[in-house]
Parts: C-alpha cells; structure tokens; sequence
C-alpha cells in the first residue's frame, strides 16, 4: 500500500447520477482503485458555495457515497472521507491565500466563467482554487484525475506549491493530472451529450422500468440501417466486435436492437443497483467508512500541515 | 467570570511598540480588562499576508505576547492566545465566503486602500474581512474594539453574522464596535503623528538613554513660552493640573522642561520595561500561557463550530 502512488480527488455530490456522470469520470475510481493509493473526499465544503441547504447537503452527501459504493469502489482499496472532517484544508488554503495574488486567480477560468453569468457571484466561488490545492497538497499527492477541460486546477495547485516552496522551503509534492482519456461526451437519448439539463438521460442506477421508457424513447432517424443514438449508447456497454456483429444482424429493426440495448444495460445496471440497495438498507456502515475514512485521512495529513505551519512560522501545539 | 460581556480583539504583530502604539490602541486593554471577559489573539493568520519569513513571524509571535504582559495585561484576567492555535476560524471563514458576493468584499477599504497601491495584492488581503468576521463570531462576541477608521471590520462582521442567521437559522451573535474614544493621534518628536514611517517615536520599552536621546531631540520653536511638541507628550503622561502648574513655573526654559519629561516618562515606562524583561527572561512561562490560552478558547469555540457545521449540513464527528 505505501508503495502506491497517491491518488486524490474530490466528488461532490450532485443529485442522481446518469450513465454519462459514471463513464465520463465516476468508472475511472472504480478502474484505478487498485493500481493507486486513492482517496476520494465527498466535496462538502465546495458543495456550499452553490448549496445553501443543510438537509439536502447531508441527503446528497450520504447519496454520493451509496453512488460510489454502489459502482463497486472497495472501501479495502479506497478511502472515503468526508472533505469537512478535514478542516485543516481551510487552514492550508488560508496560507496559500497569502502567496497567491488577486489578479493571478481571477485568471481561473471557473471563474471568469461564473463572473460572466453573474456578478454577484461568492467569494467561495472566486477561492476555491485554492481550498482545491490545499485538499491535494496536503495528501503530497501524485496524480489527480481530471477531464481535460480541468486540467487548469492542477496548474494553479502546482503552480501554488512551486510558491509555497519558493518561499518557505521544499515542502509540496507538484502533483501530475492524470487526464482521463475515456472522459469523452456520452451522448444522450437524443444525440447530445447526456445531460441533466437536456432531459436526456439514463439514470446509473435506473430501474427496469426506467430503462426500458428511456430505451425506448431514444430518437430514432428512420431511412439508415443503424440508429445510431441506440448504438452510440450501446457502445458504451458492449464490446466493439459483438456490438457490430448485432448491428448488422438486425439491419433497420430498430425494434429488436433496443430491445437488445435495454438487456445489455438492464444487465449492467441491475447488480449496480442491487449493491447500492444493499449499501442504501445499512446507512450506518455506510456512514462508518466515511467516518473512518477521515480519521486515517487526519493522521495521515497532520504531519504535512505540522510541517507547514512550522515553515510559515505558526508556533503550534499538538 | 461568565456573566462578564465577552470582547474579542487581534493584535498584529509589527515589531518593537511606541508610546504611540500604547496610546493609540495598547492601553485600553489594560482598561478593560477587569471589566470584560478579554480575548486577545496575536494575529499570525492575519499577519502571514504581509510576513512571509517564518524566523520573523516566531519572533514578533513572541515579542508581541511579551508586549502584552510588559504593559500589564493580567494573564488571570485576559485570554492571550494565537490565532493559529484556533485553525476553526478559517473553516468558519470558507463559510462565510459562501455567502458573501465579490461585489460586496470588494467594498472594504482596506482592500481598495491596497489595490489603489498594488493589484498584485495577495488574495489573503482582499479575503481577510472573512476571517476577521470568523475571529469574532466564533466568540459570541459582544463588543470589538476599535479605532474609528476600523468600524467597517465590525459591520462586516454584523452583516456577516446576519447573513448566515437568515440563510441557517439564528447561529451567532451580532457584535457592537466598542469605539476606543482614547484612540486619538499621540504626537511625535517632531509634532507630527507618532510613527515608525517618519522617525518621531519614542519606543515603549525605551532604556532611559533611548528616552533621554529622545527627549532631547523633541522639535522646539523658540519663541513661545511654552515648548509645544514637549507639551503635547508630557500631556499624555501627566495629569492636567500638574502639568499647567510645571509649564507655569517652567515658562520658556526648554532644557528644564525636557529634563522634567524625561523624569516623568522614565517613571511611566520604567516599571513596564522591568516587567516585560522579567517575563521575557522566562520565556517558557509566556509560552504556556498563550498555550494554555489557546486550548481554553478550542473548547469554548468548540460547540459553536459544532453548532455551524450542524447548521450548514457538514456531517461532522467529533
């Protein structure tokens, strides 16, 4: 285990996930889980700058680690923590707050993004580049995965560890982006990419039912031999060799191929589902692996936040 | 002890004092300390902003808590703590930042004060209302010192307050300004403002050569009865009637008149240099008492963190 590179990163929680939230980042916890030392926090703290509701805060947060327990990440491989039974994060940002100049953040593309929309945006949304540096730095991770349009967070958290460094001494590990590659579009039932806000979407842990209205809903052009928003989301489940073996089978019967989609996904939903259920029936061992996992989480970065602390000058006590 | 108002304070950090600094800000801790339950927290986190060496933030760290205790603050009465050694404040801070727009921040003087002089200001600076407001409210604070120049910090900290009680429910405490009146403009050697920046202080803890070379060099116009600049110190440290009748007496002999300053300031400052070269020559005994402070004031912030953390959502553990 100590020889593992470390892996962090942060998920927040968001409501029900759908098919495009689990290829397009959730799977790759799951595949990476035993090749790194990972550690997945549930992002409270930057929930709340756009969540100001504590029953949904504590509803979504318990959600997202049934999610993620759910997908099959192995609370033996991983460990799940809770983003806010880490304080010292806050901590660590306020420190590197000093270092980091007014005109340099407002660079963050998130940012301007937010900004442009609306001006009145919070501070919380202006600084969490750089809580996002602290909750990586304080693990010396090594990698942190990220779609490529992410890629600037890990920028500003080596570029904020290069100032820390810089001007206390060496004391951050400059963590590497592990650019997903399979972080691709998922399209949804319509073609676009799934999307929430689209109404396009597969639930991830969608009941048969729901499968099968969603399947069937999938927008069809009549007149070519393949409809290929059915086969673009059965790609997603199948390999390549079976899928076109199928496809040419049944040529222009797009009855029979969604018919094929809805018990392929209905094959890879349903034990999905079925081990979130079992999660969901015993919150309490849910909730005890979180809380263990932040307890390790703490051992494990109090001595990094001791060394910072030293090295800015803050004389601390245990 | 419980029944007493309870007033929160930050001192900075900033090197050796003046009487200017005694004057303008040090002294009414004193005065106030039998009257309030007293909070003064040595403002590391704050002073990291413009301090970035950690052997200089040890020192002024020490040498501001030893200033504290020369002048007489009562570590019986008074709770000296550093501000480091209650990190909560800077979580607290990040919750705050969640509900305060950039527009809003932006408005603090003290930031466009800095801005006008540099952009590059570090995000420390534009941020610090927000810890500031954490220091406070994390107290229940009743009343803040301060200048009159600093109301702002106070109303921010209010609206602060506010914010988070009509966004969470009724949390914390709005706290008043308590306006030291006393924080006037202390005159230097030279009639203008006491300050470091215009060499014109007389130091705190002066030996009595720093008080007599100091004295002597106090800027006399010739010709009037009465040695203005010698006047407005001697006024400081004297009461009013005494002082008339010594000017009276003395009318137009400049040299006895310093001669009786520098008796007169060698008494006031004579006992406060002896006292702090006492506790500085035991070190670990001022030591402790900041320690000891900063453990008494975990537990009293405790259950208000545990209060805000319930508020916004965050599944916490003790």
């Amino acid at each position: 285990m100590t020889t593992k590179k470390i892996l962090v990163s942060g998920v927040k929680p968001t409501g029900r996930p759908h098919i495009g939230n689990y290829f397009g980042a959730m799977k790759q916890f799951v595949d990476l889980q035993g090749e790194y030392d990972t550690r997945i926090f549930v992002a409270n703290l930057h929930t709340l700058t756009g969540l100001q509701d504590a029953k949904e805060m504590k509803r979504n947060s318990i959600d997202v680690v049934l999610d993620y327990l759910g997908i099959g990440l192995d609370p033996e491989k991983v460990t799940l923590y809770f983003q806010s039974d880490i304080p010292h994060v806050t901590e660590l940002a306020w420190i590197f707050e000093c270092l980091t100049t007014m005109p340099y953040l407002m660079r963050a593309h998130a940012f301007k993004d937010a900004e442009a929309k609306n001006k009145d945006i919070n501070v919380g949304t202006f600084n969490y580049p750089m809580l996002m540096a602290a909750d990586i730095l304080v693990h010396d991770a090594d990698v942190v995965p990220v779609g490529k349009d992410q890629k600037q967070h890990i920028e500003i958290a080596r570029d904020t560890a290069e100032k820390f460094n810089r001007t206390f001494g060496d004391t951050f590990k400059l963590p590497e982006a592990l650019i997903i590659e399979s972080v691709e579009t998922v399209p949804g039932t319509d073609g676009q990419k799934m999307s929430k806000s689209y109404g396009n979407t597969i639930p991830l842990f969608a009941t048969d039912e729901e499968i099968e209205r969603a399947v069937m809903g999938i927008v069809t052009d009549s007149g070519s031999d393949i409809p290929q928003n059915v086969y673009a989301i059965h790609a997603l489940i199948k390999d390549k060799a079976s899928l076109d073996a199928l496809y040419e089978e049944k040529k222009g019967k797009y009855k029979d191929l969604k018919e094929a989609l809805i018990l392929d996904l209905k094959a890879f939903i349903g034990p999905m589902r079925e081990r979130r259920a079992e999660w969901a029936a015993k919150p309490e061992e849910a909730k005890r692996i979180v809380t263990e996992g932040g307890m390790k989480m703490r051992k494990v970065v109090h001595d990094k936040m001791k060394d910072a602390r030293e090295k800015v000058g803050f004389i601390h006590h245990e």
